[in-house]
């Protein structure tokens, strides 16, 4: 039975901020930092043996990987990165934090953004100071300009089906660090869980998720390592 | 015209302690994460554009590929682990202090294990503290149990020829963090280094080796990118 973990990075410098970061490349603070470290003391007190990490290509979700890595002495896995696994693109917002955001749309229009599962944000303006489309790491790739929950979903689920799925049925280990709506994304289809309800489904940060799947990689138990942080699961499929 | 940077890992408790680590999991001291940075901002600095990393599998190496990556603000390229380009075995040194070496087999003998070509300490003893047939990272792999520089650069330049050439023939910038014999046995191939010289090829940890290739992939430059700790370099081929 192959054993999967998904772990949300910690505090990045803009969650301090509360700015809509989506796609833009900020680090982990000392405290983000702090929070794989110890993420990575319940894999290893979970004595889990990995055979492949999987990360977005945000170095928030790749260092919080690493530092995981590092703590249960498996750096050495390989550690795939894939654009596939971002945050939510979070368009025209992006950079914006709180007060501009309301400034600019209104809260009740914000609200709607956050909180629904289909109503995009508009797009990101091309030439401006997060113009991802001239980003290297994105050559090629047929990246949004915006993203709802929905959008987000649509990118990560061919990606789970075409080259995470296949480890697991081969029977390898997985970690994935990622994002909150990119792991949203991956619980709600493993948990099957209804468009309506997966906005109110808050992994947290730096809690190790880990689930065990079955053959036909059907969650058949799923637990948070530090229990005292564990979030309400949905239920078992 | 492709361009490699080799890098040497800097400092590990046990280069601080004196003892020989080959093989030996051992992490970097304060002192070697800050020559990481450092390599990498001479990378930012340079302007190098990266599309692929490659380490050994050992986190001293690993960590300095992703060290310098972060600082350069690359960290989201691909970072190929491979034990090809772990340091030299030492067999039954490995885990031995300088005196406890010279007390167990004279200090003639250990100079002719570190400065021949081809004279391999006495293989490791199965089933001691350092037994890496038992370590999983090395599951399936014909590894050694214990090496010369000669053997060491057996397994490194078929891994050359087979994974990292294809990659610079193809055009790819490559950055190669490894460790110091495992880096020699590229210089020796890529400089054509007799086999009588290269023990005296010494490369400074933490200063990036930038060689560029033709298209045949002969080196046509190379310099060190911190000039002033820049040991001399074998003479272009």
């Amino acid at each position: 039975m192959p054993t999967l973990v998904l772990l949300r990075h910690g505090q990045s410098l803009w969650n301090l901020e509360n700015r809509f970061t989506g796609w833009v490349d900020i680090d982990l603070t000392a405290e983000g930092e702090a929070q794989a470290r110890r993420a990575g003391q319940l894999l290893k007190a979970a004595d889990i043996a990995f055979d492949r990490a999987y990360a977005s290509v945000l170095t928030r979700a790749i260092r919080t990987a690493d530092i995981a890595l590092v703590e249960c002495a498996q750096l050495w896995i390989p550690l795939v990165k894939d654009w596939r696994l971002n945050e939510r693109h979070y368009g025209g917002l992006t950079g914006l934090d709180k007060a501009e955001t309301a400034e600019k749309h209104g809260e009740a229009q914000v609200k709607v953004w956050r909180r629904s599962y289909d109503v995009p944000p508009p797009p990101l303006a091309p030439g401006g100071a997060f113009d991802f489309a001239r980003d290297r790491r994105y050559a090629g790739a047929p990246i949004p300009d915006t993203e709802s929950l929905k959008t987000t979903l649509e990118r990560v689920l061919p990606y789970w089906a075409s080259e995470i799925a296949p480890k697991l049925g081969a029977g390898e280990n997985l970690l994935i660090a990622a994002h909150g709506n990119s792991l949203r994304a991956i619980v709600k289809h493993l948990f099957a869980v209804a468009d309506s309800q997966i906005v109110g489904v808050e992994i947290p940060t730096g809690n190790p998720l880990l689930v065990q799947l079955d053959a036909s990689l059907k969650p058949v138990a799923a637990h948070y390592l530090d229990a005292e942080r564990a979030e309400t699961l949905p239920p078992l499929p």
